[in-house]
């Protein structure tokens, strides 16, 4: 079955908000077999609304609406459906000692609150656990309009809770099923013409998608159909094809975040993690620490971003400073062995560079970071060219060190 | 003029990527005056693509797109841009020149390289300063559409040096004037209640927006018209009006990142920085290093993520951590004092809290964040509270401590 998403508010339009909603809903349809094929953010506008529900209605099976459920005055989503479904808002005692509950003592009810109990008649009333506002379930020739509110710790409750069981039963059998291949040192350009032949030769139930990052990409193989054993099949064989086209340079079955892959690794090997950072300037650290749970592996970090830091806490000797300068391979080595010692872990990573957009000379332009890993006894070291702003500079770095780090810890191991 | 976004992706549509793109676009807009009426995400579909331009440019002014410009085959948006205009690819010498420039020596060119060099006749094509990818921007009947890459950095770049100052120039001959403000300590819904009165009365060329961030507002006043000098007199007036009535809460005039006006603060002061992060984990460091040039000013930080790094690194007194625990007052005074001391600064940042999930008690749950800044002799320290999930604790954190220290800072000087 196909679905259409449809995020109403003009903070989406303004920029105000992001619509993280459609990317969750995107996703948990998608595990259910279900395809989304538009989303669309609009305002809140009656006439938009109504011109937009008509034309989702028209053209796909499910139409699933967040956004305009509020007690003020731009609310104004149920009376659009009211108007779209040629029906009229009624109270509803269910909905209404909902919101004495979930407001409970504290707040005394209002004309705007007891608003919110009144609800679209002619459809399904779904009561919401964590809010006041209700999800509505509307049915008409076999199609499904979905509306729920748009604050996205409610909507997921009511969304994992009520809507996603009851899309279980009506969507058909489809089993749609991802497997996730990261792939290192090709560009995006030579995988494809690596396997451009296999790609057009792959059966009518698998597509790839090819999903580029700063230092690696994403390749993402779909399997589609109604056999779900066989489209499991399908994909352990056309991945082992997958991977002996590309060689080393796969991971394969990688549906986390670099730095979440990177925690797992070393928390797998019981090992422990330290960083010292120059031009990173505290990413390295931020993304490590994003990872909940990250305490069991990961002790700190110095971001040395003065030559003061790098010789007074990190212990660099004054003469490789002075001899090689602080963007070295030499600088990043005595920074990655010194901080493992410092901070008494198994596992290091350092960096010192020009981020940019000054600082460069003609023999170390910026752009130029040097990346040192060390593992035990052994260190790695990686010189990061060409400028491409700040930001990209900077997050390149932090990819490629996270990258030469799982390099090492799975070398020679077959599960990291 | 009217707007509508287009994104374009698979991995959009099965939640694999939230799209922030749309969002960003929708701010940079609006602050020049353009109304975006709906925001889209579609599939890498060609009839798709053709059907969802199509209608976007029979009911607005101007169409911006982004993605679909990868070498690889999912990338389809130029050929689909080709068969809505009519028109077809040519080689730019100068796209091929910027893609072996951006690709450097290390990467030969190979065809689908080469392929990124093929563009649409019949537009203007803006090279792409930091990836392969460029621009297009087409006019037709006084409309305009401009197709942008995914990449949100790519993006930026390309939005904020070439296409936004060409849109200003074609939006209309009016001016549009911004002036904000940065409220903390108070509540929107209760600076929205000292505003009302004033806010109704406000003339018909001025317009104020609320923008709430984590643990502050920001207001911004845009004036609209076709008279400079006279929306700059209007603005300055009511400018003064909104600080009398919200005293001694508001920053004027603060038209960057926290962390960059901080930055400012520091460096027009000549003094130095440094933190020590726990909970925060380097996101301080990040945000910081994230200024071009903050080199001048900041020294480093010791991100004191496990107890023996606060102890061996830091010189956190064991029984302070044993007496208070790592989350308390006393330690949180102990890390600022001592990463001022051991980084040789003038002004330090520490944190120390259970950002979470886990690892909450009933005495301290999860949330808890003790921040210190301090200036000189001075130490002022502050519990954050309430548990809003890890990211978003962390991010309230931040931004807490940058206020804090901009206050200190700013406390009896005119200028900072």
């Amino acid at each position: 079955m196909r679905a259409q998403i449809i995020t109403i508010g003009d903070e989406l339009l303004i920029g105000q908000v992001v619509d993280t909603n459609s990317a969750w809903i995107g996703m948990r349809l998608n595990e259910i077999g279900i395809d989304v094929v538009k989303i669309l953010s609009i305002s809140d506008n009656h006439h938009q609304i109504i011109d937009t529900i008509s034309d989702a209605m028209d053209s796909v099976d499910i139409v699933l609406i967040t956004g305009g459920l509020g007690p003020t005055k731009d609310d104004i989503t149920l009376n659009a459906l009211c108007e779209y479904f040629d029906t009229h808002l009624v109270l509803s005692e269910d909905v209404l000692l909902n919101i004495k509950r979930v407001l409970g003592d504290r707040i005394s009810l209002n004309p705007l609150n007891q608003s919110q109990a009144m609800v679209p008649n002619d459809c399904e009333v779904l009561n919401n656990r964590v809010g006041t506002a209700p999800a509505t379930w509307f049915e008409r020739n076999g199609k499904y309009l979905i509306s729920m509110p748009g604050v996205p710790q409610e909507m997921k409750v009511i969304m994992s809770e009520e809507i996603l069981p009851r899309l279980v039963k009506v969507s058909s059998n489809n089993y749609i099923i991802h497997r996730n291949f990261l792939v290192t040192n090709i560009p995006e350009s030579f995988i494809a013409q690596q396997l451009e032949s296999w790609e057009s030769a792959l059966p009518e139930c698998l597509k790839l998608a090819y999903l580029p990052s700063l230092g690696y990409v994403k390749l993402r193989l779909t399997a589609h159909g109604t056999d779900e054993g066989l489209l499991n099949k399908t994909l352990r064989q056309y991945g082992r094809e997958l991977q002996n086209l590309l060689g080393s340079n796969v991971i394969d079955n990688i549906d986390v975040s670099l730095e979440e892959y990177l925690g797992n690794c070393i928390n797998h090997l019981g090992l422990t993690l330290s960083t010292a950072e120059s031009c990173t300037g505290g990413n390295i650290a931020s993304r490590i620490t994003s990872v909940a749970g990250c305490s069991h592996y990961y002790k700190g970090s110095v971001v040395a971003y003065s030559n003061e830091v790098k010789m007074n806490v990190l212990k660099v000797a004054p003469v490789i400073l002075e001899k090689y300068g602080a963007v070295s391979e030499q600088t990043v080595i005595a920074m990655v062995e010194n901080v493992k010692e410092l901070l008494g872990t198994n596992c290091a990573i350092a960096t010192s560079g020009i981020a940019g957009p000054d600082g460069g000379t003609l023999e170390k332009p910026v752009g130029t970071i040097w990346i040192a890993v060390s593992y035990n006894d052994v260190t790695r070291t990686f010189k990061q060219e060409i400028n491409r702003g700040r930001e990209i500079n900077v997050e390149r770095a932090v990819n490629a060190a996270f990258l030469m780090l799982i390099n090492m810890l799975q070398a020679g191991k077959t599960v990291c």
